[in-house]
């Protein structure tokens, strides 16, 4: 979810299409033209996949792999170019990969659309595309980019986020045009381009903090292991060689990465959390929360605000614990209220307003 | 810890004495005439315990234990009677249980000191005597007993905290006297006297929630299932029957227990907190805190912070995560100030303020 102004948001649906909303008026409208490779899960043929393959609720539906529409971020000047970034699954036959377009939004038609970044291979699973956006203080688009596995892998040397030639695993750091900025960390010759640290399992959600401009970014963990990270110039943040979590994997041991210096978390939960899309809060509803990192956690449907003193953690407190519902993304308006996607069948789009006594 | 007044606390160190404090000129007095079957840290004879036996530190002392003076509680007419009420690892041999006597404070001696409660048998094991002690607004004495069992029991039969004729895993209602009170709940003619609820493990902190009189008190788990409960008479808290927790025996299975009814608790954190000596807290200097429960949390060293909507939980804050300070108590002064207690090596009392910008 991103806004053109206090009212309008332009909103990515996971099963779904690329909305325009009225938050006012509640009124909808699909954004046509999207690129025919989008995969959703409404196009997956479940009688296809063996037993067990994927989680499914009680109804034998499939909820909880990632597909469809990830994120959707406008450029700093859209009111005068009236570009957006789209990250989506993108399908060729039975296989997947992330990409990456920008595209012009005239009325709601994408027109202009251009492919920015397509991280492969393209693989069966439907795991940990990654696909959160931000720009940064400096201009540059800043793009997570999952290992695509749920299980660790256990081919043969460096892990796939460890290995500086494949795609996946990493954060990405390009121009809002695709090209590759001049003053990306040096990777040697041989990594990719683009990339701006490595070590990444399954990041969704990245921001801005406000009047620091530094970038922090969520990261899910396999069994324990969500992480809040500080992105800083080629770092490798050390999945899979380092984890505050449990392999899924018994036994699973990851190959050495020669010279190695992994960073730390900023924060690691001691409990499965499931941390997407996060984002500082900037608002006056609640001035206690001001400049606090403001995290949705999908596993037991409860928001979660960090209050942090510059890059250490000072307190953690888990909200709307009675409600359970799946929050996917927090959003500050520019005028600073607080919205929250849920991801449901249904999903909603909640404002957080003090509770009227 | 419990308050004569603003300015002077009787405190009981776990290795140490029952202590009288002047917070405001930290001045200190240790109390004698403690009776001689305390045992605390201080008597053990570590070379007699298997490697492995008990967690130790680095140096190779062992801290994490149950031993010592566990709490100290004055009586509602103490400026009157100056009765107070002290809970305590009592020693026979290579034994231990947990005992409770009522004494009159007088200077600093105690006399006059008298038995209310000494749960037995006494067992090797230093876990889990309980020992938490609160006045209800009924005028009665609530006090926790633990199962005092590391591992499961695998006894045949009811487990010891289900077993209504075993004195232990239990919460007792006494009369001040220690006779027991009429209106205790009926679990039938064969039960231990005084048992108020059962199904308990290992129960530490236990207080009355100020304008609602409800009683509430935290339970530690084995592999999570760390607990806040809410007392109701004649309730069974489902020990080991049921846990949100594992067990630490493999394979164990309790025996079941014919016609139990057994009572959920209001939270259970999904990690190890190692919740202990809660408090509701009612000063002024957070009012946005009013009404919230604290309580400290031994495993990592924070301060839990939970909101709540009649008996269901709304949000918790996990406080002073930067600190990683045991902490064992949460006390509020008459005044409405909150201390904590630590559990160190040289423990220490702090006072909860709002730091100056």
């Amino acid at each position: 979810m991103d806004f053109i102004n206090e009212k309008e948001a332009i909103v990515a649906e996971k099963d779904g299409d690329l909305l325009w909303v009225n938050l006012a008026t509640k009124e909808r409208k699909p954004i046509s033209g999207f690129p025919k490779d989008l995969f959703t899960t409404l196009k997956l043929d479940v009688s296809k996949y063996p037993e067990g393959t994927y989680p499914k609720r009680a109804d034998g539906r499939m909820v909880r792999y990632n597909a469809g529409i990830l994120e959707v971020l406008l450029d700093p000047k859209y009111s005068e170019n009236r570009k957006i970034y789209v990250s989506y699954v993108s399908q060729k036959k039975d296989r997947y990969a992330l990409k990456v377009i920008r595209a012009t939004l005239e009325e709601n038609l994408l027109t202009d659309i251009k492919t920015l970044l397509n991280p492969g291979p393209y693989v069966p699973g439907l795991f940990h595309f990654g696909g959160g956006m931000t720009f940064g203080p400096d201009g540059k688009l800043y793009i997570t980019v999952g290992e695509r596995l749920f299980y660790e892998n256990s081919k043969e040397g460096l892990a796939i986020a460890q290995d500086l030639t494949d795609e996946r695993g990493k954060i990405y750091r390009i121009n809002p045009d695709g090209t590759i900025p001049d003053d990306n960390p040096d990777f040697g010759k041989d990594a990719i381009e683009g990339i701006y640290a490595s070590g990444i399992r399954a990041a969704q959600g990245i921001t801005v903090e406000p009047n620091t401009g530094k970038i922090w970014f969520s990261e899910h963990g396999t069994l324990q292991g969500d992480e809040i990270n500080l992105l800083k110039s080629g770092a490798n943040y050390g999945w899979p060689n380092v984890t505050s979590g449990r392999y899924r994997s018994e036994g699973y041991q990851p190959a050495d990465v020669p010279g190695a210096e992994f960073t730390d978390p900023i924060h690691y939960w001691l409990q499965t959390v499931a941390p997407t899309g996060l984002t500082f809060y900037t608002g006056t509803e609640f001035p206690e929360w001001y400049g606090n990192l403001i995290v949705p956690g999908l596993s037991r449907g409860s928001l979660w605000r960090i209050a942090l003193d510059g890059e250490k953690v000072k307190t953690v407190e888990e909200l709307f614990m009675d409600k359970h519902i799946r929050l996917r993304k927090a959003e500050m308006s520019p005028d600073g209220k607080l919205y929250l996607l849920t991801d449901e069948d249904n999903g909603r789009i909640f404002e957080v307003v003090r509770k009227q006594e």
